[in-house]
C-alpha cells in the first residue's frame, strides 16, 4: 500500500507492505486521519517520545497490559484519528462486516501484546492506505454522518477528558491558552458542561474565530491583551481552570504566573522537551496542575455520537485536505498556526 | 532589644528599636522560635521571594487584604514559629492578658493593612526578643505544654495542611521524600489522617529515625534503594501520593519520573529557584501536582491542640537550642541535615 513513512526522522512516501487482520481484528481502508500535532512533535522528538512511553509502561500497575513502545528507527506510519472503512474481517470477528463505516481508539491487541495504532513498528495509522482495527473495539459511524467528520473523533475526545478530569463545572469559568486542536476541543468541552465565560486566546485571528464558533465567550490575542487580564474584566470572580493547550517550552510557567490563587491549570499541551518552571509561583498562590492525556473509550463514543447528532460542529475546523503523496507538505504547512486547524489526509 | 537581623542579604545580630503594640494588638516576649528552611532560603534568595510574593499578591481576590510585601534592603527579623509570653497589651485587646503564654499564625493586621511576622519591615519574628501580635489571633497555650514544643505548632500546621489539600485518605499510601521539618509534619499528619503505608525517604539515618518515631512504616536511603521502589515492595497497589519535602530544584522532575499513573504529587517543600521538569512524565501518566503552602486558623489550632493534647510527639524534632547571638551560627549548621530537624532559638 502508500503510505507516508516516519523512517530516521524523515517522512517519505512509500509502497509497503499491506497489513493483514489476524483473529479479532479487520483490515480497513483509511477514509480520513487527521493531523495531529503530537505527530508533528514525534517527528521532531522521537527519542524523548519514546523514552516516555518506556517510563510509563514501566509505571503501569501490575496486572495491566503494556502497550509496546515503537522503535523509532525503524518504519513507522503514523497517523492515529481516523476513519475507514472495513475491506475484510480476520477469524473471530462478530461486530463489524465488511462495508462498515468505522472509527475506533487508536489501540489494537493480538497474541504479543496491546499496540498504539500509529505509533506502533507493527501497527500502520491512518497516513496509509489500509489499517487493522481490533474488531470489539471498532465504533459504526451513525447513518449519515461525514467520515472526516467522523475523524475528528480522537482529537475531540482529548478535549472532552481534558474537562471530565478537571475542576470545570457549571459555576466555573475557564481560560484556554492556545486554540490549536487541542484547544478548540477542549473549548467545546467546556461549552457542553456548562462552562461561562469561557476566554481563548490565541495569536492567530482566524483560530480565534473558531474558537468563538466552538462557545468561547470572548477572544483575546496575547499581543494585545494579557489572556488573564481578557478573564479578569469578563469574570474575575468564578473559580478559574486554565487549559494550557500550546505544548512549547514556557507556557506552563506562563500558566502559572497568570493563575489565580488556588485556581487549576489543566496541562493538555504535549511539550515533549525539557522546562523550566518556577515553583514558587504554583507554592505561594496553592495552585493545582492536571496534567492530561488521551480519553477512555466512553469518552471517546460519546464524543462521536455528539459529532454525528450535531451537537459538536467539528467541520469548521478542517481546514485542509491532502492525499498520501501530500502528508510531508501538509506537516510543513501545519507550522503556520495561522492558516490551519485541522488537515484531513484522504487517501482516495 | 536584642534580634537577629537580615540585613543586606547577612544575618547580624544587633540592637533595634522595641517593637510597641498598637490597638488590637498585645506584647510578647519570644520564649521559643524554630528556624524554618524557608527562612535560610529567604537568606540566599530575599529578591526572588519578595518578587514571587508580590506576584501572589497581585493575585489575590478582590475584597481580599493584600499582605504588605517586605523590602529586603530594609532590616528584617524574621522568625514566624513562635511561643512567646505576653508582656504588655495595646488598647482594645481582650483576648489575652499579660503572662498568657500564646502562639499565633504569623500575621498581624494594623490600618495599614495586613504584615507577615518574620517577613516584615515592621513586624519583627521570634529571631528578636519581642514581638508584636494581634490580640484576637493569639491562642493560649493550654496548661502544662512546654513552649518548645507549642512553638512546633506552625511547622506541624504547615504538614496537616498540605495532606488535608492532597488526595490522602485511608486506603490511600504516601511516599515522603525528605525527611527534613516539612516532611515529617507531613508524615504525622499522614499517620493521623490512617494513612498505610507511609514511606519516607532521606539520606540521613537521623532524619530516617525521627521519621519512624513519627509514624513512617518504612524508611529508605536513597542512595541503597530507589524510594518509589521500596514502596512497590510494601504496597504498590493502593492510590499513592508522593510528597515532595526537599524543595531542590530537581526533585519536581524526580517525583514526576517517580510517580505512578494517575498518582499525585504535593509539593509542600519551597524550592525558590527556577526549575527543570519534563511536562511529557507528567502527561503520559497523568499526574496531578498539588502546590501547597501554609495552613487556615483552624488547622492551626487543631495542631497545637493535637500537640498538647501527646497525640502529636513533637520533642524528638528538637535537635538544637540557641540563643539570639547563636542564630548566624544555627542558620550554618541548619546546612548539615545529619545533624539537625529543628533548632529553636530561646533569647532568655
Amino acid at each position: 500500500m502508500r503510505a507516508a513513512v516516519m523512517r530516521q526522522g524523515q517522512l517519505v512516501v512509500d509502497e509497503i507492505a499491506d497489513p493483514e487482520p489476524g483473529a479479532g481484528q479487520v483490515l480497513v481502508r483509511t477514509l480520513a486521519c487527521g493531523i495531529c500535532g503530537s505527530d508533528l512533535h514525534t517527528l521532531d522528538h522521537a527519542d524523548e517520545m519514546v523514552e516516555m512511553a518506556s517510563e510509563a509502561t514501566g509505571a503501569a500497575p501490575a496486572g495491566m497490559p503494556a502497550p509496546k513502545v515503537m522503535d523509532p528507527s525503524r518504519d513507522v506510519v503514523m497517523g492515529h484519528e481516523f476513519c475507514g472503512e472495513v475491506v475484510a474481517l480476520g477469524d473471530n470477528t462478530g461486530n463489524c462486516q465488511v462495508g462498515d463505516v468505522v472509527v475506533s481508539i487508536p489501540v489494537t491487541f493480538d497474541p504479543t501484546g496491546l499496540h498504539a495504532i500509529g505509533y506502533s513498528n507493527d501497527y500502520p495509522g491512518g497516513y496509509g492506505e489500509l489499517m487493522v482495527l481490533s474488531d470489539p473495539l471498532a465504533l459504526k459511524v451513525p447513518n449519515g454522518l461525514d467520515p472526516r467528520s467522523a475523524a475528528l473523533t480522537e482529537p475531540m475526545a482529548v478535549g472532552m477528558h481534558a474537562v471530565n478530569g478537571s475542576r470545570s463545572a457549571p459555576g466555573t469559568a475557564a481560560l484556554v491558552l492556545g486554540c490549536g486542536p487541542v484547544g478548540l476541543a477542549t473549548i467545546a468541552a467546556l461549552g457542553l458542561k456548562g462552562v461561562e465565560p469561557i476566554v481563548a486566546a490565541d495569536f492567530s485571528p482566524r483560530r480565534r474565530e473558531l474558537a468563538s464558533s466552538l462557545g468561547a465567550h470572548a477572544t483575546v490575542d496575547p499581543r494585545e491583551e494579557e489572556p488573564i487580564d481578557t478573564w479578569r474584566r469578563l469574570d474575575g470572580r468564578k473559580p478559574l481552570v486554565l487549559y494550557e493547550a500550546v505544548g512549547v517550552p514556557g507556557l506552563i510557567d506562563t500558566a502559572l504566573r497568570a493563575a489565580p490563587r488556588q485556581s487549576q491549570i489543566v496541562v493538555v499541551g504535549v511539550c515533549m522537551q525539557p522546562d523550566v518552571i518556577r515553583p514558587m509561583r504554583g507554592v505561594v498562590k496553592e495552585l493545582n496542575v492536571q496534567f492530561a492525556f488521551g480519553y477512555d473509550p466512553v469518552e471517546f463514543a460519546d464524543t462521536l455520537r455528539l459529532i454525528a447528532e450535531g451537537t459538536i460542529d467539528v467541520a469548521p475546523l478542517i481546514t485542509g485536505h491532502v492525499d498520501i503523496d501530500g502528508v510531508p507538505e501538509a506537516f510543513r504547512a501545519l507550522a503556520s498556526p495561522d492558516e490551519h486547524a485541522k488537515i484531513l489526509v484522504e487517501p482516495v
